[in-house]
This record gives C-alpha cells, sequence and structure tokens, in this order.
C-alpha cells in the first residue's frame, strides 16, 4: 500500500510558503502504513498537473492533492481532476447552502465567484469542510484513490482526521495481515544527545522495530514505530519499549502522542482546583498566550502582567526598588519577587514569573543574551532556576515558556 | 530557464521533518530568474533517483538535489549519480587532507567511513563545504546541470551563496533576453474573496503578467509576477499594477515582500516617540508577545495587563463594576475603558485593549463565539471597534491581535 502527495501551488514552488502539509500528511499516512513513496510539488499549471495525475494512476494506491481549490481564476485542481477522469462538474445544493450561510453568519454578502465552490465532479465522494468553503473531493479509478484537499492547514488537517484517514481504513486497511502501531513520547528540557546516551544502548530496546528522535525547539519528541501479528502483540512491544525509556528518561517526559504541555497544566490545575498567575518579562506574554490558548482556561488562569519596563515592575508588582538596584531586572531575586507578588497581587494560588535578556542586543559579559530566571511561587515555597539558551530572540522567549510551564507541571505534579 | 529541485531523504517523507531546504531553494532560485518548476521528494532509493535524474535530464535545465550524500549505506545520491553519468569516483586529495583536519579539530579520531567523502565522480566540479565534511558535487551533460548538495540547512545554505549561485550567473545567467520582477502587497483584515471582487477585473490589470491572492489566518498575501524585456520595463511594470491594485485596495495594504505587522507599528512608534500599553482579555497575552517580538521593543512597550478574571479587571485596569454589570466583560464599553485606563495605569502614550469570546464555548446568542471588541486609547481619542471572527479559539486570537496591530498602524499613521 503506498501513496503520492501532490501539492499544488507557485507560491509553495517559489519558496513563500514551507510545505508543512506534506510533512503532516507523510506522518498521518506512514501511521497508517500507506507510506508516502513521493512527494511532488507543481504550480498551477494543467498539463504538469496531468502529468501528475498519470503517474499517480499508474503508480500509487493513494495521491492527496493539496491547494489549487479556491474559488480565483488560478485554482486549477478541480478542472484539472475534471478533465483526467472524464467528468463533469454538478451543482452539490447542501454545499451551495452551506457556503452560503458561512458568507451570512459572517455578515458578508457571498461574492458570486464562491458559487463555484458548490460545483463537483459528479463521480466524486465529497468530503465535508466544516472549516471553509471549499469541499475535498474523493475519486477512484482502478481501484486507484485520487483525493483533493484545500491548501489550508487547518482545514485539511481538520478533513484528514474526520473524514479521509477513516475512509482511507474502510477502502485499504481492512484486511491486512500485520499491525503497525506507533507511540510518541514527548520530552523538554534536555537534549537529543544527552537523551541518547541517558538511554544507553537503544538497539537492545527496540531490536527489529524503530525509534526516532524528533528534536525542536520546544523539546524532543521520542517515537516508537512496531509492526507485529497482532493488535494485541503490537500494543504489547509498544508497552514494552516504552516502559524500558521510561525506566531510564521518565522525569522529562511530560506527555505522550498529541498531548500539549499547557493543557497538561491547565487539567492538573482543574483538578486540583488551584488558580494561576503570570509575570512576565522576558517571554513578553507568549506564556499567558500559552496558558490561554486552552479552552477552558479562563476557570484557572486569572491574569497576568507583561512588566517589560522597570516602571511595570515597580507598579504592578511592588518589585523593590533596591531589588532592581542591587540585582538588576535579570537576577533570581527580581523572578522570585515578580513570581510572589503577581500570586498576592492577583490573590491566585500559584505565580509564575519569567525576567531574562531575550537579545538579540542588550547582553553584557555576566548576563549575556540567552540569560533567564524563572520564578515559581506557591503558598509553602518560592524559588527561581537560573537557566542559559541561546542568542536567538525568538528561541529564547520559546524556550523560556516551555521551561516555565515544565516547571509548573512538576510543581502541580507533587500536590 | 527552469530548475528542479530534488530531496532525497525518507525523514522528509514520512514528515519527520519539514523541507524548509526546497523552500530556501525555490525562493534563491526564483530570484536570480531560474524559476523551480517541480519539487520532488523521493526516499533514499536507487530506482526512483534514477527515474528522477532521466526526468532532469530530458525537462530541466538546472537541477538542485539535496541530501543522501553522507558517509553511511543509506547515502547513495553519489553511486546514484556515478551510474547516471556513467562516472568512476576518484580520490580528491584535497578534500581528505579537509576532512582529516576537522575530525583531528574536534579531537575525534575519523571513523573510516568518512574517507569515503574524499571520493568524487571524475566528471564532477567539487563545491567546497566549509561547514561539513560532505562536498557538493556539480555536473554537465548536454548543456543540462546537476548540482548535490548535503541535506543540512546551514552548510547547503553556505554552498549555495559562495558557489553554486555565482556558477549558475556564469553558467546561464549572463546573456538573457529578458528580466523577471516579484512584488509582494501584504493586506490584512479582509478576505481573498472580497479583495478579488474590490479590485475587480484582475486580467485586465495584469494583461500577461501574474496576480497570485495567497491567504493566511492574518491576512492576504497578494504576489505580483512580471516578465520583462530590461530591467527598467520590469521595474516599471510592477510599479503599474501595484498602483492599480492600491487604488482599489490601498486601505487594507499594511506593507511590501517580508515587512512585518508588529516591526511596522515598532518603527512608526519609535519615529513619533510614542509608547505603548496593551490590556489583553480574549488574546490572552498573544498581542504582547507579537509586539515584543520585536527586537528593540523595550524602547517604546511598556507592557501590559492580560485580565483574565473580572477581578483582575477591576483590580488593575479600573474597570468600573457597573460596565461589567450593565454591559458584560465583553462589550464596546469595556473595551473601550480598558484601553483608555491601561494607557494611564502605564502612563503610556497609546493603550490598546482586546476583549472578547475566544471560543469554542461561552457563547450566547446575544454574544457568539468570535464577537471580539478591540479598543484604542491615546490622548485625544478613545474608542472600540466590534468584530466577529470564527468558531475557533487560536484563529480568534490570532486575528483579533492582527486587527489590533493593524488599528494602532492606521492611527499612527495621521500622527
Amino acid at each position: 500500500m503506498n501513496s503520492k502527495i501532490l501539492t499544488v501551488g507557485d507560491e509553495i514552488l517559489i519558496g513563500q510558503i514551507v510545505n508543512t502539509n506534506a510533512a503532516y500528511l507523510g506522518d498521518v499516512l506512514f501511521a497508517i502504513g500507506m507510506p508516502v513513496e513521493k512527494s511532488v510539488t507543481i504550480g498551477d499549471d494543467e498539463k504538469m498537473i496531468l502529468d501528475e495525475f498519470k503517474d499517480s494512476l499508474e503508480n500509487y494506491d493513494l495521491t492527496i492533492i493539496t491547494g489549487g481549490l479556491g474559488p480565483t481564476h488560478d485554482d486549477i485542481t478541480k478542472p484539472a481532476l475534471v478533465k483526467f477522469f472524464n467528468d463533469e462538474l454538478i451543482l452539490n445544493e447542501k454545499i451551495l447552502e452551506y457556503v452560503t450561510k458561512l458568507f451570512a453568519s459572517r455578515n458578508i454578502i457571498m461574492p458570486k465567484v464562491n458559487e463555484g465552490q458548490a460545483m463537483v465532479p459528479s463521480k466524486s465522494k465529497v468530503i465535508w469542510n466544516a472549516n471553509g468553503t471549499a469541499p475535498g473531493i474523493w475519486l477512484e479509478q482502478e481501484n486507484k484513490v485520487f483525493v483533493a484537499l484545500p491548501g489550508v492547514p487547518y482545514e485539511m488537517k481538520a478533513m484528514m482526521e474526520e473524514s479521509v484517514v477513516p475512509m482511507l481504513k474502510e477502502k485499504f486497511l481492512s484486511n491486512l495481515d500485520y499491525v503497525l502501531k506507533q507511540k510518541t513520547l514527548l520530552t523538554t528540557g534536555v537534549g537529543e544527545s544527552v537523551l541518547n546516551e541517558m538511554i544507553g544502548d537503544v538497539l537492545s530496546i527496540i531490536k527489529n522495530d524503530k525509534l526516532a528522535f524528533l528534536p525542536s525547539i520546544e523539546g524532543v519528541r521520542l517515537r516508537i514505530n512496531v509492526k507485529s501479528d497482532t493488535e494485541e502483540n503490537a500494543d504489547k512491544r509498544v508497552s514494552e519499549i516504552e516502559n524500558q525509556i521510561r525506566e531510564k528518561i521518565g522525569e522529562y517526559i511530560f506527555g505522550t502522542g498529541n498531548d500539549i504541555l499547557e493543557e497538561i497544566t491547565g487539567k492538573l490545575l482543574t483538578q486540583k482546583k488551584l488558580t494561576l498567575a503570570a509575570a512576565e518579562s522576558c517571554t513578553g506574554g507568549l506564556l499567558s498566550s500559552r496558558i490561554t490558548d486552552v479552552s477552558g482556561s479562563s476557570a484557572y488562569f486569572l491574569g497576568g502582567i507583561v512588566s517589560y519596563a522597570n516602571e511595570a515592575k515597580i507598579e504592578f508588582l511592588d518589585i523593590k526598588e533596591d531589588t532592581l538596584k542591587n540585582y538588576g531586572a535579570v537576577s533570581e531575586q527580581t523572578a522570585i519577587e515578580m513570581a510572589e507578588n503577581v500570586r498576592k497581587n492577583f490573590n491566585s494560588d500559584i505565580g509564575i514569573s519569567t525576567t531574562g535578556i531575550a537579545g538579540p542586543t542588550g547582553g553584557t559579559a555576566e548576563k549575556p543574551v540567552g540569560l533567564v530566571y524563572i520564578g515559581y511561587s506557591d503558598r509553602e515555597k518560592t524559588y527561581a532556576k537560573q537557566f542559559l539558551f541561546s542568542a536567538f530572540r525568538e528561541r529564547n522567549k520559546k524556550r523560556a515558556a516551555q521551561e516555565a510551564l515544565e516547571i509548573l507541571r512538576k510543581e502541580l505534579l507533587q500536590k
């Protein structure tokens, strides 16, 4: 069972947009056992699109096409499909009604061009797009499947999860003689090579299965891939590998799969009926923003202070002028006062703080760019930890916010 | 003059790594006038690599191959090139010496396998890799060029800039009879199809040139592509198209090219010597985080309040209890008080605020998910604008932060 990804769009070819869709699709199709063997990106050019369709029909069980489904003149994926499958476009009343309503709900009169979104190839199954106006299209010929999806990442992803993956499992994967399983362990706070060293002899753990280290700014994901004869044996093997890894590096694993650190801390706060406030300097609002990315966070997150100017630290966080004078805004002492006072001023159970040199300028020999202090305070204890990140502003903000959430998670686990 | 990108590596296909190399190469090659027409990713598989080489020789002036040049058994790009060009590997003494020294300087004994890095096809020109052990390879046949580069992004980029681009200009571009030019106009606050309708008859404006609409959550980018006989005429044609578009939708264009909205507002604040403070409810810190993504923002951004709980609105922003009781936290009145009071409490020149129903829960018939008010206040005036975004929390946060920055930009232009 093999797959091909076909990305259509000049903007990808000339590098205006990085093709994250292809990475997402590669990941999903690999996980269900229909690995991508070729990924092709071409422009909005009919001849090239038709050539790729021909190659797909000859060589691949599945081709997923993204892009070129919009309503404007340069979107030609749909007409190309109609031509290739000798089909015609017919009006889908349900989609027309939906698209019309979507515009009405936004108080916008629907531009005429959008009516075309409701036209679909007569031989196709329609894949519902709950988040946009372009429906997906499923077409089959000689047992080969073509799926066309919009290029907007969140529309495409939702359609994959809700419709395409279940349809693919039904079509291709109901009669296999093996089972593939995958599990990802999420770590933060320690690098790839250090994790590798702590785990030790990886091959003796994984044997014929696979373990991949996937580093990113926020941490390293460890992905376990197992192939076995039955569902039960595959699950057992995944557990064996996971347990051996957890024995070595368990304290750095904050979750699995699609877990998100701010959701994990949010659940812990909810379970333990505790409230939180944040005082941010070097993260500049990013920590609060991540906390409030979680739906329902208003139940435990009371708010925060972004104290960029020293006057704001004094006015809203009661940082002592002496502390700023003697130790500086970027110091363990300031981080401690920020965490303690944001807790007191918001009347929350827990306060968390960040202060550091985000860079790229503003560093000194004594306090280099990347130096960050993260403060934690609850009713029993208050402390700050020192970190030295990188020379890059964006990375420093991200890593500081991540470490603050991880400190919070570890404290909450003990409550 | 056309190009193809060939990326070799299983890790890209299965989505472990996003293919940022392809975006970089697409950008560079487009800029020098050798646009990428196809970008293909395949695994470390000899047959598929050779098939792609065949396609390259038939259809593309230039093929840039990345990946598969390492020293291990699964790196097969070099042997595949040797096979395809009926060539043989010969030892390059200079590279051997360099690689040996590189390991010595890192205090590592060079593994035997790395000697292979100094073996290159006899017909090739070597492209020096100052940052790693794998040299690049330049091969020509029938006036078609193949360039193989390592997949490590910073090695590849340095080799492109220092060697490959100059070699390409020498080989292909010294005698061209046309010029390509590109310009991107950045808009926010209005959708793709509405922009399309406002511009009207696109074809009468662009004629034989190209205009692409590139939508994202934060706005739509309009990319103009022009081909002309001289540098001067190409620039003139770009200006003509740009001016015609600006006549129709100028008020929505906040910048061009790689401009970033928070940098534009930051520059305006700096020029006009004004300071800013933010009061955020529904954006939860995202607005402050974007403002502080800009290096040097501490000069004009004094800080912000993330007032998630009503108590925080009262305590830090002096929102009247009557306002909250009579109009609610999500209301024009609250947004106005937030903007005005954050300005006064931080003693800044300008205050900006957001309050809304981020969702996905918490909406009512009267105040649906996606309803957002953005407040603006300076010493002369204070007001709030109402928006209705989407059903999605993350998108609502992003769009609200974007609109807040856009309101700020428009106000600053008038100062």
